[in-house]
């Protein structure tokens, strides 16, 4: 059903509903392409903006982008830890194809051995199909060595942490009672992480009190040098992960202290690079996304985040550890609206894939979906499941409204140990979103389905080799 | 501090701060008095609004009331169950003083002897006194006997059942055992409660599925006779208190569920409600509110809403027994923005009363405040404590960002048995929402200060007749 659209992006419409029927359009010389910049941020809850229910943290400028925009209530990371996170946001495809997910390691540090597999195709490599200028600002955390980084990745510029935050800590900080500490404690010192430009350190420890205005300020810099487009951003916030850091204008700036006070410079951020787009006349063809790579990390108490009413956080696989605000910014182009329907940060490589009139790769499965009719005009979501992965088993399975959990496990200490499930619990999370009543018994087909899901795709799955397990 | 401020509106801003100062200036007859609207839920949640963080129930009315007015994060009922909680909006003052606070009942019954004293005045008579025209829609739970109901309160006009839509059950009726059932085994046949117009029964069982439209058509039929103004509804829907009902355009509206479908319908009313004063050009003259009586009855499972990220629900003083969304919406009068000051369902009394420029009552304690400098300017809130009563006892304080828990109690078989805590417990619900972190030793002075507050009020508090204790 192709429908013609009247007003200035009717073409752009056509186009990106033709290419994803077919794959076959070429590029078209005299269509401009949209821009994009994916706002990423580490930690940060479900729960943590004003707009997803904080009543201490207020973000009035991502507020803002979900009322102008689409503010999606089902939209999920790809793993509930970082590295695996961010491998499946740029290449599209679950962790475990790409080796990005370990059993023995839940994320790279330091000295890990690896790191993305050449072999994957990252959204920036895709992306550079179409003759984008990229950038990636902020924490990479998918292999430090020089290999392994952005610039290797399809990204023509690259500037931040390698990995976390927290990592290369100094011999005898206070780290490791930090959530006990009073904050003056806490030093940018302790951590002797260093902070690159390309692959040069320019900067070690970095300093992290101004380490998120500066990834703002970089990302304003190359959207100004790169108006021309088409461009893409990949703005990755190393924070609100702890430690937690902020400029001197936001100390004791949010009534939820600290941790509210790093998201609200986040949130500043976010409003100057809208302000930005808007007075270099892009606001209309540049696509933004705000989500995160994880849910909130609850050992550090206050200095964690908050998954609103979703059970538990960060590591499990429960809804608090890997579903997300997902917000969608475009106006004229991105139909403004409230989604409850599902997405994913791996559909964000299909859509805007699409978008750019790239090619998706046949050689391999992808798992992303896209979302561009729902962006662009409020059709139904196409992705109708989500699989829930903890390193490289299958702990639990979406289908529609309902989940289903074959294995649970909680993390850090807290949501209790490994439990496996057969009969697997059932949850409407539509109807329960806290996920407390199992309705196995009262709906008897719905298991039956979900099996059947798993079945057809562990068929299909092949492994990729463990990149996370080898440290030196 | 006077400030004089240009724009349409600054006659009332300048009158309505002069009125609170002084309690002095006289009737203006040139100045247009803006209507009042209070809409107020029955056991909905501080997570069950869109705009709060439900990811499931959608509410695009309410969240666009949000977003062009005020969104207040930390607004409270006056209790956590309906009777006082009712009591205290429509007196500004906490039940305990009108006696209709008591620990033998938590609410009235059909059976109940007694209802609001006849020395209490309302919020209504308040404005009677300037000319209002009322009207009260909905559910009233202040005494079902003739002397009790609206139209004996302040209330030119009453259509609306006397107390809850799940008493005088029908007996044999599958209530009690409802959250187990499908919702087609209750019938609203099963609670044989009345619907008054004025004081006289129209029909008996009300028919719950068509209620929440009829109380909206009511609602907007008042507003269309009475647009020469002043007028103030206050508009109590019985929902979504159970048994749940919706009207058949409702069924199946909501991923949520029946609960859902209930609170989208209310939605559907406000948007109704807010475009019949557009139409009507009295949208930049109304002042809209929007809150709820308690936090969500959780042992009803999927039939009973949620508190969000607030802990415990409904009859507790948990966060999530009392704290509920708070909306102001007057277009061009109500400075758009996101609160997070204090403000309490008690304070409507105040502020309403000042803004129609009549005197608060001298001769008894008023607890409500003025918050038209919030509303008006985004001063500060003039709200820096809230007391916690459970009953006639005072469980908790808070003052600013600390609460303190003198007793702590769950409700409903649920968040523990009756525990009294010496030194209290003590919470920075701002960096704490969910109360997870007792932080007494790290701030001792705090108590002291809570204990000084409370100590200052209980010195001039004095008791109304329990008139909850007697039944038939």
């Amino acid at each position: 059903m192709l429908k013609l659209k009247t007003g200035k992006h009717s073409l752009l419409t056509i186009l990106v509903f033709l290419g994803l029927s077919t794959n076959i359009i070429g590029q078209d010389p005299n269509l401009k392409k949209p821009n994009f910049i994916i706002i990423f941020t580490d930690d940060l809850g479900f729960g943590d903006l004003s707009s997803y229910g904080h009543p201490t943290i207020q973000t009035p400028n991502l507020d803002r982008m979900a009322t102008e925009g689409q503010k999606w209530n089902n939209f999920y990371a790809g793993a509930s830890v970082c590295t695996p996170s961010r491998a499946a946001l740029l290449t599209g495809r679950l962790p475990v194809r790409s080796g990005m997910a370990s059993n023995k390691h839940r994320v790279l540090f330091p000295n890990s051995k690896s790191g993305l597999p050449a072999s994957e195709i990252t959204l920036a490599e895709q992306l550079k199909k179409a003759n984008y200028n990229t950038a990636c600002i902020g924490k990479w955390h998918l292999g430090h060595k020089e290999q392994y980084l952005p610039t290797n990745n399809g990204f023509d510029y690259y500037f931040g942490i390698p990995y976390s935050n927290d990592m290369d800590k100094v011999p005898g900080s206070p780290y490791w009672k930090y959530w006990e500490q009073p904050k003056d404690s806490i030093k940018t010192e302790h951590f002797n992480v260093p902070l690159l430009r390309n692959t040069e350190i320019v900067e070690r420890p970095a300093n992290q009190h101004t380490i998120t205005k500066r990834y703002t300020e970089e990302t304003i810099k190359f959207i100004k040098e790169n108006k021309d487009g088409p461009f893409f951003v990949y703005l990755a916030h190393n924070l609100p992960h702890i430690p937690l850091f902020v400029s001197k204008e936001f100390e004791g700036h949010s009534k939820r202290g600290l941790y509210g006070d790093v998201v609200e410079e986040i949130d500043f951020g976010v409003g100057e690079i809208l302000k930005t787009l808007k007075e270099e006349g892009l606001d209309n063809n540049t696509i933004v996304v705000f989500t995160s790579d994880n849910g909130p990390w609850l050992p550090f108490k206050n200095n964690g985040g908050s998954a609103g009413l979703l059970k538990a956080g960060k590591g499990t696989t429960w809804e608090g550890g890997m579903r997300e605000p997902g917000i969608f910014w475009c106006p004229g182009l991105i139909k403004p609206g409230l989604i409850s329907d599902l997405g994913s940060t791996m559909d964000l490589f299909t859509t805007f894939s699409a978008m750019a009139n790239v090619e998706i790769p046949e050689d391999r499965i992808i798992d992303g979906q896209n979302l561009s009719r729902t962006l662009l005009d409020h059709e139904p979501s196409p992705r109708k499941h989500i699989l829930y992965y903890r390193g490289t088993e299958l702990f639990a399975a979406r289908l529609g409204d309902f989940k289903a959990h074959f294995i649970t496990q909680g993390a850090y200490g807290q949501f209790g140990e490994r439990e496996e499930h057969n009969p697997p619990l059932l949850y409407n999370i539509s109807h329960d979103p806290s996920e407390n009543y199992n309705v196995a018994e009262q709906y008897p087909t719905i298991i039956p389905q979900i099996n059947a899901l798993v079945n057809a795709h562990k068929a299909n799955l092949i492994r990729g080799e463990d990149q996370l397990a080898e440290r030196e």
